[in-house]
């Protein structure tokens, strides 16, 4: 083994290059056995081998730094940089991260999660080192469809002038699914267009094996180069006043040494086009990388995905939104590259007319959707919570000021388990419920869900629907409310439980649990969470003097602090204690929802102990 | 006067071309009139004037769709709209708004007033007359400036396939303050290459006189488009699969609205690519467009600008930030496209390579400055509060997430008076003051701001620094703390008004007036939001029975509802009666701040009765 004996990017240059196709593929092992065990993401991964070692031979880090964009493509990186042995522990509470992060290896310059991030902040790390005079290189790899993201365009706009600054754009066609959109199309014109393979080759086949030969093709190379770059004066980048290498393979490592050192030759600012072939090694996520991009586990001999077979609230979303669309011919979905994730596949398939895939462009969604909302349509986007953050001017701006009816599905709000930190969905209840004239629902069950649909599809204002990947609660044995849903646990309960969304599990455990043991509970589960049904809610409350309000959000600016303050303003609080378990002050990490949940005092367990300490307290 | 007949826009249809330039002179006038009355937005309007009569004569609003970028240039729109008697209450209390409003005519499409919104409403617009079958028109009107910013890629990337849409970019070369960045290096480069001013001016001498010359050179002119449509097949829009036409005069009202007519007959998306002088028919303004962007008023014979000549808190900051980078090499200053506005020119000048300037992308801008913040730089990014809303996903997931140690001056928070709706810095209180690990200051003067900031510059996380837009406050007579000042309106009180920034002011009239009348109150501010100083404020609140919490800002997830949970959680609560006064579920309008405090509540009277109500209270 090979990769046994890499420990850091030093002993990665100490390697000949006949050594490096053998290392690849040891690469590819591992992280197969690790994704297929662990889950992760595994085709970014695999089509990021060869671009990993070549940028460790070239560059130094962690003097030199490298960021990635979204950070789907670390692994390999995490291999080669030190967290072999832990590799095992990816995505695993108390293991490594599934993503780049600074507090986990100085390789790791700046953390990612979220798209379109990299350039920005490798421009930031320039500046700086050109103020402090330091020559070390900045390195961002970017996959092409983190140019369906404004936020690139806004720092290409200020990398001109920026030296040490390389740009790799890493173009394997897609996302998480095939790329959409007009830079889609401009990039597969770019890649088709200049036959730099068959340059290559033959380049190779006249001069290789002459004396002076390698130097030869490298002259030509760069002439090559200059008469390319004049050629395309009008490249995308170019316009934007930065250098353009490529397009080259970038699973060759060889060339890609050469390109990457030629690019460090130039000092100024530059992009290096590479096209790479997602899930690369693999034949089933060569097939299918848009199913091999995130996984959660896999048997390697026959590439069967592992799944639970349950319906999520995903799916459901989906075929309620399908449903829904047959009768009425103004609903439109948009989704912001995740047609898959969020449930919408089926209705784009049934109704392509009226499905928009955006890209990874959160805010563009939230506005073009406003302004189909202009016209009478009624637009559905359908986005992850800790995404939705990033159209959060939009919302306010755009949505809620105009009053226009858009329909916000917000999937995978609360905890995301072992994604971790830059993906949990916890802290929409406070950012959302803050904004006027936002109907913002917390459905308990599917059918909950359904009923917040139709609901929404019936309302004259913005609407938000928060529900996380989770499959069905049975909400049998509930008195079912317009907004509130109750039910005791043991007779006329003196305590009670306060809660929305998912948590309603661990609430009625702890709450059987305590009744079990002669606290009688009632459980309160609230559906709209803005605006806050009161009344509904103190009705509720009647005859309860103990309350655990237990909350899978952040606790500043959440529901629990908005009704502690509104029941103390109408004087109601004077006869209640009043407690709040909800992430305070933390991010929480990766591991398990039941793992976290403990951490977070959020389980069963943690909901149980403090309504009885509550009681208990003088 | 022509402009005293056109009551809509099909009453500008009926003029003859050579009334055209009368008109025009006109409109200017009323600008004029108007804006240096009121304040409001100058040169945008005045470089608009020949587009939007051009606009009005070839396109067909309500059925057409025009949507404005940012909104600054709206003016003359809505003199040609049926707005023309009320348009002296422009950004008056009650009086139309200084940014096109939904609410206020069928002629505005969109709202804006955040910029780079506009291609992605205006394509939601125009997939839904697609889907409605309908044949109208969309057209958005953006300034190059608003190219800094990324959702117009984002939007640009959705475009190809729609219909009976035309992006009108308005180049004038300035955002607020002149642009900045390698794009608009690239419209530099498509102004000075392209001569088309030069062939039109050729054209017209050879042919003009001639009997038929107008059509030759119409026929000529359709054939240059065609061949520089070849010729420049790898400009920037064509990449992004549009059509573009251009650049010509845009302040040649013929010319535009014979290329509007072309851009209108060829259906598929297109931009029309004109170039207008900011500022133009009024010298002050052509010398000076920066100055005249937004003015609060002036002597339109003299061109003098109406100040108070009182410092603001933007021109201390700039002054703080100057006197410390001089003494600490590694503070550097950021602004999305508002060195003006934010106080920070001073330092731009002085120290011109720590300075960046990045265009209007407050995105890119956090992720910069986090950036630097990892090389050991102390980034500083001025921004307003409503524009901060922007940077909210990176302040969380690039900045606190990974504890950088970036500070944020955000200026305009509160009430901005006459801006109205779009710009009122109301949200950050709330949306701040949920991410975990950020401290958040408020200070009450300008020592305060001063000490807030040495703090920020010690601290080793992002730190935020909201102020507003306004004079100091004189803090003599309190009892300076920590994070909380205190003063005693009477002898031992038991009533007190909470409250943070600039508020401070209103609570200590109220207090005084209530002391007068026997009602001795305590004023309690809090100079550190989050962390709340939650022992300090007890500690303060110590013997008080009554308590209102008045607040400029938005009540739900704000400050005050916290500060009500904490005190409930800990039991304190029970002896004070608590009372909120902040933004409560609404969008406050245009107005002086005076004239939006009283109707909020949140002036001196309103706090005192409230206060006194409380006490009243059984």
């Amino acid at each position: 083994m090979i990769l046994e004996k890499i420990n850091s990017p030093r002993d990665l240059k100490a390697l000949h290059e006949s050594e490096l196709p053998l290392l690849a593929s040891e690469i590819r092992e591992a992280l197969l056995k690790t994704v297929s065990e662990n889950g992760g993401h595994l085709a970014a991964n695999l089509c990021a081998v060869e671009l990993t070692l070549a940028l460790h031979r070239v560059f130094d880090t962690p003097e030199d730094k490298r960021i990635f964009d979204v950070g789907h493509q670390s692994y390999v990186h995490k291999l080669l940089t030190g967290r072999r042995e832990e590799f095992s522990t990816l995505r695993k509470l108390g293991g490594i991260s599934g993503f780049p992060k600074r507090s986990e290896s100085e390789h790791d310059a700046f953390g990612a999660g979220h798209s379109s991030t990299s350039i920005s902040a490798a421009a930031g790390i320039a500046a700086a080192n050109s103020l402090c005079g330091k020559e070390s290189y900045t390195i961002a790899v970017v996959g092409d469809g983190a140019f369906t993201g404004g936020m690139i365009y806004e720092a290409l706009n200020n990398c001109a002038d920026l030296e040490r600054l390389i740009i790799v754009l890493n173009d394997n066609d897609m996302s998480i699914s095939p790329n959409v959109g007009g830079m889609s199309r401009y990039f597969s014109k770019v890649r088709s267009s200049v036959k730099y393979f068959a340059f290559k080759n033959g380049m190779k086949r006249f001069f290789g094996h002459l004396p002076l030969g390698n130097a030869i093709i490298k002259l030509a190379r760069k002439v090559k180069n200059s008469i390319k770059r004049v050629a395309m004066s009008q490249n995308l980048f170019e316009q934007f006043g930065l250098n353009y290498y490529g397009p080259v393979n970038g699973n060759d490592e060889k060339h890609l040494e050469r390109l990457l050192s030629e690019a460090k030759d130039d000092k100024k600012c530059c992009v290096v086009h590479i096209c790479t072939k997602k899930g690369l090694g693999y034949p089933p996520a060569e097939e299918r990388p848009d199913l091999f991009h995130g996984v959660s586990g896999f048997d390697i001999e026959s590439g069967t995905i592992k799944s639970n077979g349950l319906e999520s609230y995903s799916e459901r979303f989906g075929s309620i939104i399908l449903d829904r669309a047959e009768k009425d011919g103004r609903i439109c979905a948009i989704t912001a590259a995740m047609p898959d994730g969020t449930g919408l596949s089926p209705f784009a398939k049934k109704f392509p007319e009226r499905f928009f895939d955006v890209g990874i462009a959160e805010e563009h969604a939230m506005t073009f959707a406003c302004g189909l909302a202009t016209e009478g349509m009624i637009p559905v986007f359908a986005v992850y919570s800790t995404f939705m953050q990033r159209a959060f001017d939009q919302l306010i701006h755009d949505a809620a000021l105009q009053k226009l009816h858009v329909i916000i599905a917000l999937d995978r709000a609360g905890l995301v388990a072992n994604d971790g930190a830059t993906h949990h969905g916890i802290f929409d209840t406070a950012f959302i419920s803050e904004i006027p004239g936002v109907i913002f629902y917390a459905p308990n069950s599917f059918k909950s869900l359904e009923e917040c649909f139709d609901k929404a599809l019936q309302a004259d204002c913005p609407v938000v629907i928060r529900y996380p990947k989770s499959v069905d609660f049975d909400t049998e044995g509930f008195v079912i409310g317009e907004c509130v849903d109750i039910r005791d646990y043991g007779e006329a309960p003196k305590s009670a439980i306060i809660t929305y969304s998912r948590l309603l599990d661990s609430a009625c455990l702890a709450a059987e649990s305590l009744a079990k043991r002669g606290i009688a509970t009632r459980v309160i589960c609230i559906k709209r969470l803005s605006p806050l049904p009161i009344e509904e809610i103190k009705g509720a409350l009647c005859g309860i003097e103990n309350t655990v309000f237990a909350e899978e959000g952040i606790k500043n600016g959440g529901i629990a602090q908005r009704l502690c303050a509104e029941l103390t303003e109408s004087g109601d609080i004077k006869k209640i204690k009043y407690k709040i378990l909800a992430i305070d002050g933390i991010f929480p990490e990766h591991g398990s929802n039941g793992e976290l949940l403990s951490l977070l005092s959020l389980s069963p367990k943690g909901i149980e102990n403090a309504l009885e300490e509550l009681c208990n307290e003088a």
